[in-house]
């Protein structure tokens, strides 16, 4: 049973070429019109034109064929960026603001990421758990096979690791691939309002070493933002992580060009996400440091907000990735159907862009890239059957998601 | 089995008054935080505060009891725009339109409407029904249980009539209610290119004659814009087909100022569609006239281009509707959530008006407000289950469906 051949699909996907793809190579995807993936173990072992794989296989060799009917396949998406764990929605909070109450009112009563903050820190371990792994299924549903997922909502300490044993448990106890994320510098939390210099250095201090002792993260990230966390504080974290073994990410120039997408340079960090003010030099800046730009078009959508200049991104070689930003504040959505098809049609990449934006480049965001983001031989057989002849599919037919079903490690997620 | 009661639910529902919701009045929802709803066969006996509701009944006149579990109940979805049905799908077309070319190129390669019309002609009754059914049944689960369906892809008397024949198999066959518009004067077919006005006639002393003969459809429509039909072929059209008994309805001012939108108020039209570019004045003579302005932001989504003015319209005393458009070419979506999300964060409708835009002004829209649009005592007991709080889960779960489950005449429609 675990030798599986897909046959008869219309394959898409990326090649990975070991570094994210930028510029014309960004819309480069290879198409197998009627193509065939061979997998053992739930790991690509060929894939090809079918009469060409079938020649290379006796029939011996294959336990369970898979008739793709002639649909599009593609390889799962890779959620780069994402704050799924938490503990309540903010509906009340979307109504408010659609009302015209500005966030710094909304946080006055008691709102904003600091809602979230009290909410997980009331919340048990497992509480915690029943509410990310409903929202991590559901994701799964959409298509999504890897899945980064961001502490910061505990600021504290334990609150914090306990967020992290949660995203561990979802990595555990799902079929998802989930990479950790600590996000300790996510806002200053109450207790330390008027002193936030000593927030940042708990997290140097205190935190960074245990969740580095614990090896319960991977990255460490920063929202580096006007009255969050400056340059100069992003810069002392970030450095202490990457010396504690967390590779860094930034939230940079969502609100303000501030210079994050500077520091994302000079640190050569892993990401920078959002960046809808960066400058075009340090874009530019980004592309020549080997980051990756993470855009996150839900948020825009979501906050009736300017998207990211994702196109211009594109043409200045900085490699781009998109991402849902899940969360419950501003971008509450686990699809990537829907932010695919937001790149398209707000953003105007390419169908070819937003499918290597949603993969490879997403993978080599997240440091997964050997393991995710193409179906190229030796990678996890994670790959989704959409109902449609091509990725269009996903933006053509518009808030609804054409994935019909997933197939994680070669195994199928929807009911058959 | 045939008398059910509801209850924990928090209901959102328009109230019904006889005419279509406008100005101040659009945005005045009934909401019971703790509320029942009690049906018998399938039709609503009676709504209101649990506590009081239950005082009025004997558990005796309860069959089955569904809890709620506090969660949000909505009546029924009503799309009072869509021409879903079709034969085949223009996935090809969409990534030449996000190639930059020209509609009019595209129709030059055979796409756009007229590319259906082949599609439509050449499919048996038998196939047209196989893909229409399916995508009413998608609409059902995304909460539609009312949808009006236009022909207009067979602008022949023949393939008119083989489409209004499957849009009444759709309405016997599926759960849904279903409202059949003729639109045999969609575009002007390839065959009468050079003689656009022996088509108009064709339309007047043939088709319609038949469509009313065979009472098959209720309302007729035209497309009344520059290069399709002019405003004085569209009154002709309009004029026979009310005294044919067919109500009129009009696609007015979407590109152009043409003065379709005039024309519904001169005729009192039921509705009047898309309206991007319909005048202030026009806007306000349509409100005198008792016109519902049915907007369809999913078509400005997908084409890329600005939204009609809901708010303005609402100010101006026009009774808004929003509906999907959902067609092959310029808005391929049967999403009442998704074009439901798009009216509030992109047409800035708040979350009450767009309720009421989707659900009793629609059904005044398409002539259904006796038996849908509200929770009212005597209305089909069409209602949705929503995983929220509030109807603001409708655009807060961005791209995203939190239709939980749908009971239409209250039978519950996902499996359960």
């Amino acid at each position: 049973m675990n030798r599986k051949l897909f046959r008869n699909a219309s394959i898409f996907t990326p090649v990975d070429r070991g570094t994210p793809l930028s510029g014309k190579d960004q819309g480069k995807v290879v198409c197998l019109p009627k193509g065939a993936v061979y997998c053992r173990c739930g790991v690509i072992e060929d894939i090809g034109e079918e009469r060409e794989l079938l020649s290379r296989l006796s029939p011996s060799q294959v336990d369970v064929e898979i008739d793709c009917g002639g649909r599009c396949v593609i390889p799962g998406f890779v959620d780069s960026h994402t704050h799924m764990c938490f503990a309540k929605r903010r509906e009340e909070e979307f109504n408010l603001r659609l009302d015209g109450v500005e966030y710094l009112e909304i946080l006055r009563r008691g709102g904003g990421i600091l809602s979230s903050v009290r909410a997980v820190r009331a919340s048990s371990e497992d509480e915690l758990h029943t509410v990310t792994k409903q929202l991590a299924l559901s994701a799964l549903r959409l298509g999504t096979t890897t899945v980064e997922i961001k502490s910061g909502y505990g600021l504290d300490v334990e609150s914090e690791l306990k967020m992290l044993r949660v995203i561990r448990r979802i990595g555990r106890e799902t079929p998802l691939d989930v990479v950790a994320t600590f996000l300790g510098a996510h806002a200053v939390p109450e207790e330390f309002s008027t002193t936030p210099d000593d927030y940042v250095n708990l997290v140097i201090q205190e935190m960074i070493p245990a969740v580095s002792a614990q090896g319960i993260a991977r990255f460490c990230d920063v929202f580096c933002e006007k009255g969050i966390f400056t340059v100069d504080q992003s810069r002392r974290i970030l450095e202490t992580a990457r010396t504690a073994g967390l590779a860094p990410k930034i939230h940079a120039d969502e609100v303000h060009d501030l210079g994050g997408s500077a520091l994302a340079a000079e640190l050569k960090a892993v990401s920078a996400e959002h960046l809808l003010r960066a400058s075009d030099a340090n874009i530019r800046a980004m592309a020549r440091a080997g980051v990756v730009g993470v855009l996150l078009p839900a948020t825009a959508y979501s906050l009736k907000k300017a998207y990211a200049p994702g196109r211009r991104m594109i043409e200045s070689g900085l490699p781009v990735a998109i991402a849902t930003d899940c969360n419950p504040g501003t971008s509450y959505t686990e699809s990537m159907p829907f932010v695919f098809g937001l790149s398209v049609l707000q953003m105007h990449l390419s169908v070819s862009e937003a499918l290597v934006a949603s993969t490879i480049n997403a993978a080599h965001a997240i440091g997964m890239s050997e393991y995710a983001g193409s179906l190229d031989v030796g990678k996890k057989a994670d790959l989704l059957l959409l109902d449609g002849d091509s990725p269009a599919i996903l933006a053509y037919h518009a808030g609804v998601s054409p994935v019909v079903q997933v197939y994680k490690q070669a195994e199928p997620v929807h009911e058959t």
